[in-house]
Order: structure tokens, then sequence, then C-alpha cells
């Protein structure tokens, strides 16, 4: 892509992509809630708006961190799925769980998987990693 | 504080603080630019808007990320200094430059620290925030 940055600090670099309100919950409902269509991926609980969660999917496509293919079973839908790029983002998330849980009102049933991402720690993170690799590189193919 | 949250999914409440291009740049100023003063976070390679800094400022002071004190040296200039809450932001911050030293055109100069978060992990982690433990907390007070 052509794009121009506002600096080239990797923090910088990271919030050109997914410093938003939006993005990052995409990215969780991809890979911990297992939603891979369009209208799964619009009805989650913090009710993003149809042109934003289009807008923030062809963003994704163009940075290369999902990509879309025809899903086999339903001939009109999309079946959107992670790239290695996409998936490398489990620490960043995992990081935010963490952190969500030591300082933010997070709910017992909706934090359940940040307790697991820390309890278990990086060898449970590239367990999960290596999961999405399969449900996920293969569907892109 | 009085919120009303989109949800209380651990991801959502953490991009509902940070979820933004720039309240992670203020804070990786504060943790390793050493930066402690409203003129000095101004001046950032991103260029960030005196307005826009004066507003993350004081979200996140209101949201206890960091505390304004006067400085002892320049009566007239306030220090700016991170609580226990922001100093815990660290390991995201290094998960972000991790994630861009793999996929961004990070530069090698400002991709420093992240080569060293990157090589040191979660030890060397714990060291710089017990670090800013000293330099910030103290200066709180």
């Amino acid at each position: 892509m052509d794009e121009s940055h506002r600096s080239l600090c990797p923090i910088n670099l990271g919030l050109e992509v997914f410093g938003d309100r939006w993005s990052l919950l995409i990215i969780r409902d991809l890979m911990f809630a297992g939603k891979r269509h369009f209208r799964e991926l619009l009805h989650s609980d913090e009710h993003i708006a149809s042109n934003i969660l289009a807008d923030r999917l062809n963003m994704l496509l163009a940075q290369g961190i999902i990509t879309r293919a025809d899903d086999p079973t339903h001939k009109q839908k999309a079946v959107y799925s992670l790239t290695e790029k996409g998936i490398d983002l489990l620490p960043i998330l995992a990081q935010i769980g963490i952190w969500s849980l030591r300082y933010r009102p997070v709910s017992q049933e909706l934090g359940a998987t940040a307790v697991e991402l820390e309890r278990g720690g990086a060898p449970f993170w590239a367990e999960r990693m290596s999961e999405m690799r399969q449900t996920h590189l293969a569907a892109a193919n």
C-alpha cells in the first residue's frame, strides 16, 4: 500500500492500523468468538454500525490482516479469515485483556477468555495461535 | 467515573480508554522518551495538535493513568507522571512494538526500544516498570 506515515515509530505504525475503537473488536470476534461472516460480526454487544464494519473490514483486508473468500457452504456469503499477520495480534489482545481485568469493570462472563490468557501465559497463547493457523489459514486458500 | 460502556468485554473496556490514534503515543513518550511536560509531549514526531494533547491528557488524568503535579524546579510548569495503572500499560506497548517490528516499516532508530523489549522479554519489562515506579510514582507525591 502507498501510505504516508506520521512517523516510523513502532507504536505509531501499529496505531495507524488498529488505533481506533473498533478494529481490534473485529479481530477479537474472529479470534475468540468463532465469527466469520459479516452478519455475525455485525451482531456483537458493542453494536457496530454496518458502514463502520464494512469500512474496517476493507481496511483489515487492505492491510493483509484478514482475507475474504467465498464460503463453500453458502454461495452468497463471504467468509473472513485471519492471516498470519492477524493471528500475530493475539499477544496485543491478551495484554489488553489482562490490563482490563486489573483496572476495568470486566464482567465475569466476558472476562473468561482474558482470565485463561493470563493464567496460561505465552505457551497457551502459542497453542491458540497454532489452532487459528489451522482454522484460518487453511480457509483462505 | 460515571461511564456507560458499550460492553463489559475486557478488549472493549481497554479500547474505550486508549482506542484512538494518540493516547498510547503520549504513554510511549512518558515511558520511553523521558517526556514529562506538556511542551515536550507536544513536540513529538507525530505532530499532535495542542488541543488534542490537552484533551487526551485530561482523559488520562480522569482515568487515573497519569497524575499532574507542580514541577518543583519550574513554578509555572506541570509535570505529568504515570500511575501504577499507567505503568501497567507497558506490556501492551511492548506487544504492539514487537508486532510492528515484524509487519510495519519501523525505522532502525525508532525501533531500538522495541527490539530491546522483544529481546529482553517479561523480566526486562518488569525491570523497566520497576524503574518507572521509582521515577514516576515518587514524583506524584
